[in-house]
């Protein structure tokens, strides 16, 4: 099942998209996409009604960030040996973990803010992980029945905020729009192996991450059962699980974003992403 | 205006303290203290309506954290020179910025965990501080006009998980409890000067912090206007400024929390918060 979250910005509403592309309403079934909608129980629901009896969803809407009301956007750092070795980093002996802002999150076909003094605005393609139950204290073993679904994540970072700014990545990972999310949730029943998705990102129609899930380092099973030791996952929480090689940072000469650049990102099943970088906003 | 949220954890009623210490329960005026009630029109709205006219609350219900639906928890590192020195830190450049899981939030007399395998869950009395309105790229002079109040804020953490478990201080910082708010968000209107508050913290009846907001490094001012250029500031959003020197690393010997410990935390104008340590739950 792949949900979708369509409409302005902030007003979303609730959506799935059928097997035909067609996006289908769910706004008469379930108020929005959050963690409170995610439950197995109500994701067995929702798998239960027939598309054809949902509203077609005319046009071609605004595509929001495929989960409202997020309540902590957890990433993990040189997650794929490859990244470490062209960030120039050690690989860790266990996840590395920042925060990004939830205030940062933003719909897959959203513009990208370029900060205002940054010079070194990066992409960062990942697999992003949906919590759909509880998650404290569990087993590695048990660690996947707390997903709900996985999706595409732009782990979009400013490198010099991130890095010389007094210490704490969070500085580099948090302005507006560097979190786009989406275009669906894929339930994790939809998705066979997580940890065996190829995944791409381009800038400017140039190839420049061509990677697969199948060489991240702790897979989203450790990751998940790391994280419950030092915080409780709540449902639609979200956790972006670290990128493949091909930032811009790792290039010779590095690369940057710029305005009026595109990013395009995919997946394989996930869908697609495409954004371009903009000015700031106030 | 002395703001609070009362009632059983998830199912907290807002309410105010009136001049003579009664609870009175503003659930008839709104439907809880959160970003959307906390804007200036709110509150002056809030301020307009008789305390005496509101129906007193009976008992002593518990007291929940004084702001709901919490967006972010952004801490600031490193804020008072004597507590740089005490751990062995350069004081920072520019602020050091990390954040909370908004998971950790509690209420300012809940009992705070001792995570699985911690030898080092440490206190930190601080000035929590609680935005009101929209701040992005905002400047020191502007910022206070977006800060709608201030409470007690203890940023409990755990010292090994801070910095020894590969980097980022997230993964110390973020166990359910670590972040007791309250009693009373304290609109700004009724603090004269934020950065003139004595505030002190004992444990077991041992005064170990006592200090006050006058020798911070970075104001709330330049901490905001900071801040605002590197995300977008929301109201509800809650910023712990960073604590005065005293926490138990910086004992010698280092002293550290255990079941059956009592915190007791008191800001000047802000109240009191009374904390005892269990083991962590499920």
């Amino acid at each position: 099942m792949k949900l979708l979250r369509f409409g302005d910005t902030g007003a979303e509403k609730p959506g799935l998209m059928d097997d035909t592309g067609q996006i289908r309403d769910l706004s008469g079934q379930i108020d929005d996409i959050t963690g409170d909608t995610l439950s197995p129980a109500s994701l067995e629901r929702l798998r239960g009604i027939d598309p054809a009896s949902l509203p077609a969803v005319e046009g071609a809407p605004r595509i929001g960030p495929c989960v409202g009301s997020v309540g902590k956007v957890i990433a993990i750092g040189l997650n794929y040996a490859d990244h470490a070795a062209e960030a120039n980093m050690a690989l860790p002996e266990e996840p590395i973990v920042f925060f990004k802002a939830t205030s940062s999150i933003s719909g897959p076909n959203d513009p990208v803010e370029i900060p205002r003094g940054s010079s070194k605005t990066d992409w960062e393609i990942e697999l992003g992980v949906v919590i759909g139950t509880r998650a404290k204290y569990v087993s590695e073993a048990d660690a996947l029945s707390h997903v709900a679904g996985y999706c595409i994540f732009n782990d979009v970072s400013e490198r010099d905020f991130q890095l010389h700014r007094s210490g704490q990545w969070v500085k580099g990972k948090s302005h507006d729009t560097f979190a786009p999310m989406g275009p669906w949730l894929v339930t994790a029943d939809a998705v066979a192996d997580p940890q065996n998705l190829a995944m791409s990102l381009s800038v400017n129609g140039q190839t420049m991450q061509d990677g697969s899930t199948r060489t991240m380092h702790f897979s989203v099973a450790t990751v998940i059962a790391h994280l419950s030791q030092f915080m409780t996952l709540n449902p639609g929480d979200v956790i972006a699980t670290g990128t493949p090689p091909g930032v811009g940072m790792g290039q010779k000469p590095q690369v940057y974003l710029r305005e009026g650049d595109e990013m395009v990102l995919s997946i394989e099943g996930l869908g697609e992403q495409r954004q371009t970088c903009i000015a700031a906003r106030d």
